[in-house]
């Protein structure tokens, strides 16, 4: 894809994941410093871990320190129009969706690169879609919402093995993303709007 | 020891720590894909915590991605069987308690083969033998487990501390790795049969 | 600063980080396995995730294995000491503060040596100051303290923005570290007599 529209896509799927962790944070009571600690870690965790298993330096953000004024500028945006948050619902939903798929394909991408096989590479995409937001949720001390959550992991795994298969089967790169992007996120809009939810495994044993 | 059976053991052993992850999720009736997250993670965490701690790269499942096919076959196991897992408690008990003990050694020979010292040889095999558990806790959103349970990081921690020791004393490697598993093994079952625990330490002063 | 006098007082900064991490895994009435547990991982975790995310390796624990008597031997004075605790709460404090500060600057200084710009740098050291004591509350199930206590990431940050701007300005080294420790300490210790805080960000809408 054209390396500028996805630079500037994943700028703003990181400001809207900074954004859901500073109401997380916020939920909690936390302190001005502590949203946007949880706003960076949401925004840039899932990157990071992705970068650390794969001992690929530097990280993004050590790289690239300007995403940091752009997660502490998305976390003051969260807590300035907080109160309005529930009606701007459905434009937080879409951003939130278009960025889990964007930075799965970059992560795909960047195992791809290294030499990765196919699975490592949709692995890598989806610890890139996930991370950030399963740090939040163990951070604020609760079970991470995406593991219950309208195919939310799910539609990351759809995009991240449409892609690779699409280059696996010598398809052309721009066009495959396209195609990957349109499928992941209709996926998940659909499944958000339908209350479309996976089975679920519900365990009530008393031994683990 | 054996390559190959060191190796069998070895994916006995994730097989059943993927089975307690998938186990551990149902109680929070997380969807499938939760599951297959926290079965694998669970099952491989100890080790990617060791060589991302060591800069021991690939990591064992970048390296081998067949690995994450016998976690996900080990987490659809463990949900189909929940009903009879009460029943199978000490065959649970027992693999998990062999898996324990030979990661610990495997832990252990890697940081050797780096060339790290004894100390940070078993400490290596115990956050090999421990570290899954623990991601499987704080993902599940409870006090690990192991810290509180009978002598299971204990366990890690005597084989570790035999199989190095006897090493440093110039003994034959693959007795001592037996003997090393032997000890451990004994005193783990021999501590859940018997209900053995270390002293606590109970604070309950209001500061910190 | 004076090597050995740096040394010395992040000795003493990690066995009074240790000694909070017993006492709140007593709390959790934790065994002494897993008091040993949380006491190193609070007092060494924070460096541990500056150096993986920095990939600085070997890390110190690593390379220097002593510091573990040192974080064994805090725990149990911690658990010897538990009944006092309160009474020798101003101690503490101060022992916590000298060392949060102290820290910082060491990690500031490594991510420096390392080449990167002066926002790493800060970053690093505010790393290496409070990635501690936020495992150790994720260990122990808690939303991390030091996002809604008495300026306590904010000292670390003060601290580490003072020496790093210092620095950029080609002021003395050492002048520079005496002048940003004796700040960080002056902010830390007034926000914990005048119970200062920062502003809270309380978001009780029920979406995210």
């Amino acid at each position: 894809m054209n390396p500028g529209l996805l630079e500037a896509l994943t700028v703003v799927a990181t400001a809207a994941w900074a954004m859901t962790g500073a109401l997380a944070a916020g939920r909690y009571r936390m302190d001005w410093i502590g949203v946007f600690v949880v706003a960076s870690v949401t925004a840039l965790g899932g990157g990071s871990i992705r970068d650390v298993l794969l001992d690929h330096h530097p990280l993004y953000w050590v790289a690239n320190p300007w995403i940091l004024a752009v997660t502490t500028a998305a976390a003051i945006l969260a807590m300035a129009t907080a109160g309005f948050v529930e009606r701007m619902k459905h434009a937080y939903i879409a951003i939130d969706a278009i960025g889990l798929v964007v930075v799965t394909i970059i992560g795909c991408d960047i195992a791809r690169q290294m030499g990765h096989p196919p699975v490592i590479a949709v692995l890598a995409g989806v610890i890139t879609g996930c991370g950030g937001g399963i740090i939040r949720d163990v951070l604020c001390n609760q079970v991470p919402l995406l593991f219950s959550s309208e195919i939310y992991a799910g539609a990351s795994i759809v995009t991240g093995a449409t892609y690779v298969s699409g280059l696996a089967l010598g398809l052309n790169v721009e066009a495959t993303a396209l195609v990957a992007i349109g499928v992941g996120l209709a996926l998940r809009l659909l499944a958000v709007w339908r209350k479309w939810g996976l089975p679920v495994f519900a365990y009530t044993g008393n031994w683990r």
